[in-house]
């Protein structure tokens, strides 16, 4: 049993290394020429043992997104249920948010089109955000219940706000008061004290 | 010269005509098998005359993503200088706003996506935006001189809040209760109000 835990564990590890590996070769030459052989090398692994954990070049894009979703999804966990002010944490997570949609932009939605078309792609896509959405749902409750918003206030339409308020506008506006004036309507809007 | 604006006048219909079979061609077969051949029977003109407006596919397609902004971007300028309160012209433009996201979801990011890689791209999309963002920023200086919002905003800033709040999230919540909630967060968040 042990032994089979620290295999499973090698395994995630060596899993892991691929897909850091593929961000790698993706962010030097993107996504047009991306070739397996290049993963191997650059994850210092032979070529074969990249198709022991991924299927071809879609499954492991698709695993390379999801990596990348659950990486942020986990920082945003982390700073949301730090014990500190709520739109401290709120600016925070905002500002992480914006800098992983400028990414997401540049290289992931490509990725994320390679992946699935049509309704497979949505239905994939809408549980990532769902998971997102219940991230904030809590956030929100967690507002309400340390009386830094409003009672009354439907978690759930205020956390598909957040999820709003974190789309990156390509826009010619200075990015730390842009998140200064979101935070501060969003206080306004939702906050306790007015 | 009047000859010359009838024939110009005719030459936009004709090229607003291809664009339009494009989009129902697009609708049907998706973006993949997308022919030029179709699209000419659809415009119920020969294919050479598509040719003599559009170089080829990929012009043909940048110019759709173009006229389908362009056509937004009208629409909202309408919605926003009508002589209503502002909060009103607010709600309406979201709701069109995230019906408009929620096309070009499906279909114009993986036409945007065919138009143009890397710097190219970025450039045109910007330009796309910074023309909504202008049309936002005026906006919000009328809801200022009509006393409806705040004094001292930045009006630039909140255009960009306002372009944000414009993302579609696909998140398991009511359309409706949710523009609700947008326009009173808003509303407490700049409204002159509170």
């Amino acid at each position: 049993m042990l032994l089979f835990v620290a295999l499973a564990t090698r395994s995630q590890g060596k899993r892991r290394a691929i897909l850091e590996a593929t961000i790698r070769v993706l962010r030097e030459q993107g996504l047009g020429g991306l070739k397996i052989e290049d993963v191997a090398r650059a994850a210092e692994i032979g070529k074969g043992t990249v198709y022991l954990y991924f299927r071809d070049k879609r499954e492991l894009l698709k695993a390379l997104v999801e990596h990348r979703a659950t990486e942020f999804y986990a920082d945003a966990e982390a700073i949301l249920t730090e014990d500190r002010p709520f739109f401290e944490r709120l600016r925070e997570l905002l500002a992480r948010r914006l800098a992983f949609v400028d990414e997401w932009r540049g290289l992931w939605a490509a990725v994320a089109a390679e992946v699935a078309q049509g309704e497979a792609k949505k239905a994939w896509l809408t549980g990532l955000h769902e998971r997102y959405h219940r991230i904030l749902t809590d956030f929100v409750q967690s507002g309400i219940a340390r009386g830094e918003l409003r009672e009354g206030l439907d978690p759930a339409l205020v956390a598909a706000t957040i999820s709003a308020l974190g789309c990156a506008p390509q826009l010619p506006v200075d990015r730390e008061a842009y998140l200064d004036q979101l935070v501060e309507i969003f206080r306004k809007g939702v906050g306790a004290k007015p």
